[in-house]
């Protein structure tokens, strides 16, 4: 188990009218990671709705913030027993027997045009050996092919801008995995946390998006970029 | 209420390899749409796994055909009790009061780029009386600005590209009103059924897909083709 | 008649290796725009290749530049003699009488898809009175629905990016009533020139782009975003 | 000296009001390539406005056809000298020595947005041995990458697309070489064509699109898709 600490301070400025916030930055409540203590500090006197998603335990906290400044600081403990597994029990699970719940990661999202890179990751990692390996071979590609760079990407970016661009941020390396994954039916999604032991060259701790991979019968972590160690990441959202 | 019976038929030819099929055809169990009978044949002899959303009702049916031919026959009965409303009371609920379960459908999706469509949205849309009458402008946008033309568009059509070039199938038509409605903060989702009552001219009984939207405390159809009306929509996902 | 004086600054570091330039700031030597005098001054002892477009009168200079610092300094006085014309003089051509040079003119571009607009283009402005006016509804349309806003495009915006998204710079203005314009089968061309006379607010005199559209037998000049006098820009490239 | 013979038909119905030709149907007049004979039969009484490029030799001919049926037909026989030259030979040309007629064809356009691909070209080709071996090295990346497959694309299908979906007809395999030529900075170009030798179980002789790339100071045919043996191609246009 390991136990991490960290803190998250936000600065905006609301300008004419009130404005609603949707915020994920509450540490998840997972059967991994438990919240040992935590705190809200907002400069405004609002009294936020905090949402936790049965699923997930991912939790939103939304606000109606009236014009001004508002400063939002949270902090948290968490202890995290990560789950690991040796590769050879990693297997990928036949469309036939995923669980229903599952299904809806091997479909095309917003940022992840997995439809359209089926023939790409099919002559890539087609012929390659099913399971751990061929999630790593995806994650070998997309970091050797992908040069990060603060700032190369907009809000706009997606899977397919990133294979032709090959620059990107780390919520670039992880659409393009997960589009990859997707493609030859492994089931991914996007997660993002708080990379709690990143390379410091890459600047402080911060907010951090990598992959979770469905293998076997549960959903393992990958981290495409190389920049954060995978065991400092501290889970928020899914 | 209303009783529709109608009957679905698909060919398949598998080559090569045993394949996987998900097939959504099932008639949805809904609060407001009741299967009253109904019966499904499969030329191969398969034990198909059939598995209802909790959520939705929407039911999915997952097979492994063996190559060769697989025709897929189903029928049923189903009584609607459409729920209607007067305009008036179908408001726009604002994001701070929005259930969390509704939230998802304010995010752009693989077909729906909202995020990209803010400013056009809102120079369009933005100042109109909201509620049911913005709802219904932008359905009548829609309308007005895109040709239906079979054949038109294809898997990789999006709401962005249906704006540009305006022309679509019922799948394009439905994609753009999502696209517009979510990017004034309105959640809307993309449904699919059988248009019983579409116009002849349009070939026969048919699957369609069309729009809900979400006004005052549920779920409301909207159909922006205008080809099929919106009484003979018999739900089969969402 | 009227002379303008101007200077041009750029300041480039060169890193590894010498690079190759292709600089297009020197005033065009056209039918209606004459350089009384001009001056180049570069800080490596550099001979640069000056090519004149026998065409357009565009001037390019090549330099191959030694890794470290290159400062490139112009200026020029020119004196221009803009040819007006009343609107009810500038037609459209048929395509079947356009001279052969202006055709590629009506062909979609790298930034200007006009191929995919031709219905948004028809339906907006087809209907209109032909010539001068149509082409400046198309000017109009473009102005209102674009906002001008510093650093919000880049490199890759085309002119279907600025349809959407509804912001851009002086390029991402022209992109787009070029390509509206070859929509409808109206010649129009990218150009570039130093807007002298430019609204101070929008920074200091710098290089900008606009339209030329082709009406009658001759190119003129349309200026889409608004900030710049037409009547101070002088032409450096199309 | 290769003397081939070809014939084209086309058939045309007009609806509804006069329109507007421009055919590229007739062969080029080149160093290369000269017209023995050839005929042109329209199926209506109309005089066709010819057009020779002054710099490239193609022939457009405009015509503006009634409402109704057209049919054209058109044949001849040409002499073709192609010139062929040792790999060693073909060298790259550094930027700064370019022929200015040249510049045009390394930078991007509608189909070939090889801005967005100079690190990806840099990545796959930018370390090969230049000249020929760079550009036939790009040609067996295109071709082993890509499917021939009829109807797979459209009009708006561009490089970009062809590099992720990796499917298309000869038009796409030229546009996704000629970008990641100019990626490194190699001008090339599309060119049309009659395939005369054809691989018939592609189709009976009909129009082609292949590359040219500028080596050494000549202009030299490559052929993507491997359909057509470079030796039986008429050219028509560029």
């Amino acid at each position: 188990m390991i136990r991490l600490k960290f803190s998250i301070d936000l600065n905006y400025e609301i300008v004419d009218y009130a404005s609603d916030f949707i915020l994920n930055i509450h540490a998840a409540q997972t059967r991994c990671q438990s919240v040992v203590e935590e705190q809200l500090n907002l400069s405004q006197p609002i009294a936020p709705l905090i949402y936790t998603d049965p699923t997930y335990g991912t939790r939103y906290m939304r606000l109606k913030a009236e014009p001004g400044l508002l400063a939002v600081h949270y902090d948290a403990t968490v202890d995290i027993a990560h789950h690991t597994e040796s590769p050879g029990r990693l297997e990928e699970v036949p469309i036939a027997n995923l669980p229903p719940e599952v299904l809806p990661y091997i479909y095309p999202s917003r940022y992840c045009q997995s439809d359209r890179l089926h023939r790409f990751a099919t002559r890539e990692f087609g012929h390659l050996r099913q399971g751990y390996w061929r999630v790593q071979a995806i994650l070998d590609w997309v970091r050797h092919r992908t040069q990060f760079l603060s700032g190369s990407s907009n809000g706009s970016t997606s899977a397919v801008d990133t294979i032709i661009e090959q620059v990107g941020v780390c919520r670039d390396f992880a659409h393009l995995m997960i589009a990859l994954c997707r493609a030859v039916n492994i089931p991914a999604r996007f997660v993002t946390g708080i990379d709690y032991g990143a390379d410091p060259a890459m600047g402080p701790t911060d907010f951090h998006a990598y992959v979770e991979v469905f293998l076997g019968d549960k959903w393992y972590l990958f981290e495409p970029t190389g920049v954060s160690p995978p065991m400092g990441l501290v889970r928020i959202g899914t």
